[in-house]
């Protein structure tokens, strides 16, 4: 049975963090053993919202690519890639820019969230409004069957699918492929001040990079139950993001629960619960770590996997555009 | 001095007529003694608002280059080049969309007007709401200095500049160029039945490419002076198409003078002037309709001129590419 084909990325804006690990990289590790699987470094899609860094951007290009390599994803198993690399994208957005209406764009949920998200307002630019289209390129260039979201990210996967039935039956081919999304199992990780999500903006991540005693620091301060005043009291540990940490990474999960039971009936103290965090997650770290350091030592060598994985994907993407071409009756010479 | 550089071209939709003659291909006649000159065969922009039929512009491609090398546009010293085999072209559109607002394409003139003449409503496609990017793209990666363009084609070159002067600045570089609009000094012919514009979709035109008898006997149904009932009576000149096209082509304009007050007078049959005309077109004509039939009868030779005119035209628009990448910061390897 041929492989799967999976499409997934990143938006190369920072350092990749521990909500990332759980909600994407780790899964990530898991299907590159049974699927053929391509990784984006999104720069231009980044650049969307960003066009005024682009320093900002090309600096995290290199970066995230560290923290895919130190994490395990193997760029023998897995095609890394840069996005504005691949021509083929802009091109093939711009057939499709064809096959979606104005309103529709507008009415994208996703997109009209993020831009209350970001504030952007009526000056919200018109590449960020097209982005859900230049996704569909993405995916359908490389024919992937899964793409791994987030159950915010599924109108996106939607949208993809529209522009696919509609292109594939006005130029009466069956060159591009419907993909599915993927929802992935582990709930979104909180941010180390208890709120909802962890991200770069709102300074409450814990990074792969992090040195150990930056991890130790971040964890120290993180944010328990603010009614767990004295070690005696009873301890929340619903919404206590320092036991959902532990529930997300700990591996002996028998020995978290006896945990638990004595926060909730008092008696364990915060401190004792970080201790056991910092081990956990440094022993989870450790290696990540000490591989990323291994990596940095040679940027030539993390660039030539980029060139060789752009290289790749480009050729992918080159056959479906000659295919997307000759439907369209644009294959001239 | 360097030479300056044009870019112009044409959406390949249909053949081209004597309103495209007079308006533009007589100027690109001139211009090619003097600048650098690249004339676009607008093949992507005609699939925004003709995707359902990308057969038609694929046929309208070839047909609209025979029309330009027939009436004189010399591949020798005109670039005649096909957009859609230019990657660079969506490239640059893709960055240049993050430097323009959604509500700024929404609020085009031109683009306005067009939704409103093509009936699109809100039905309009983002790939058409878009052009005007697109069309930034096209005359910016020529770094062309001047682009021809009809009167209500103004707002375009000025959405252009916007985005070159924003690009330049944000990036701290001057690889864009600003680009000055020349507005034809000759007013647009009307079509054959007296409607202000002559154009395929009305049915209206004289095509550079209709057999001798096709143009006889358009000429010889062609609205003149409704008025103008018999002979003697005395007949109106002006808004009268016959002699506008007089106006445009006879090159004896004394005798025109003449046959004008005599018509005005009284006393001048319209199958007198219109006679006239018929000599008048058919002596344009027939030197472009043998130079066609040339030209048509080896169709290899014409794609091979596509070939190297695109082959240059992909050279110029990969060096401002690159430049561009550059001062995005996007210049990996």
């Amino acid at each position: 049975m041929k492989k799967k084909i999976v499409l997934t990325g990143d938006r190369p804006t920072g350092p990749l963090h521990l909500g990332h690990y759980v909600g994407s990289l780790k899964n990530r590790i898991l299907l590159q053993e049974t699927c053929d699987q391509f990784v984006m470094l999104a720069d231009v899609q980044a650049l969307t919202d960003h066009f005024q860094q682009p320093q900002k951007v090309r600096e995290n290009v290199v970066e995230v690519t560290l923290d895919y390599l130190s994490v395990g994803i193997d760029p023998l198993k897995t095609t890394i890639f840069i996005q504005s690399l691949l021509p083929q994208l802009p091109e093939l957005t711009m057939y499709y820019l064809n096959l979606v209406t104005w309103n529709r764009l507008k009415h994208n949920p996703t997109v009209k969230q993020e831009i209350k998200q970001k504030g952007f307002g009526d000056n919200v630019s018109a590449g960020f409004m097209i982005y859900p289209v230049n996704q569909t390129a993405d995916i359908t260039a490389f024919r992937a069957n899964i793409v791994p979201v987030g159950e915010d990210q599924r109108p996106m996967v939607e949208q993809c699918n529209e522009i696919v039935r509609h292109f594939n039956q006005i130029y009466h081919t069956d060159v591009l492929v419907e993909a599915e999304a993927m929802i992935p199992p582990v709930a979104r990780l909180p941010g180390i001040d208890g709120k909802a999500k962890m991200s770069k903006s709102l300074g409450n991540a814990i990074y792969l990079s992090d040195a150990a005693d930056v991890v130790t620091k971040k964890v120290k301060g993180m944010y328990t139950d603010p009614n767990h005043l004295r070690v005696e009291d009873p301890g929340q540990v619903e919404g206590n993001p320092v036991f959902t940490y532990l529930d997300a990474f700990d591996p002996d999960q028998e020995k978290l629960r006896e945990m638990k039971e004595h926060y909730q009936r008092g008696g364990l103290g915060d401190s004792v619960v970080k201790k056991r965090l910092t081990e956990v997650l440094q022993a989870e770290l450790e290696p990540i770590r000490q591989k990323r350091a291994i990596f940095a030592k040679d940027l030539g060598a993390v660039m030539e996997i980029l060139r060789q994985g752009t290289k790749k994907a480009y050729e992918v993407a080159e056959a479906t555009l000659q295919d997307v071409r000759k439907a369209m009756c644009l294959d001239y010479f």
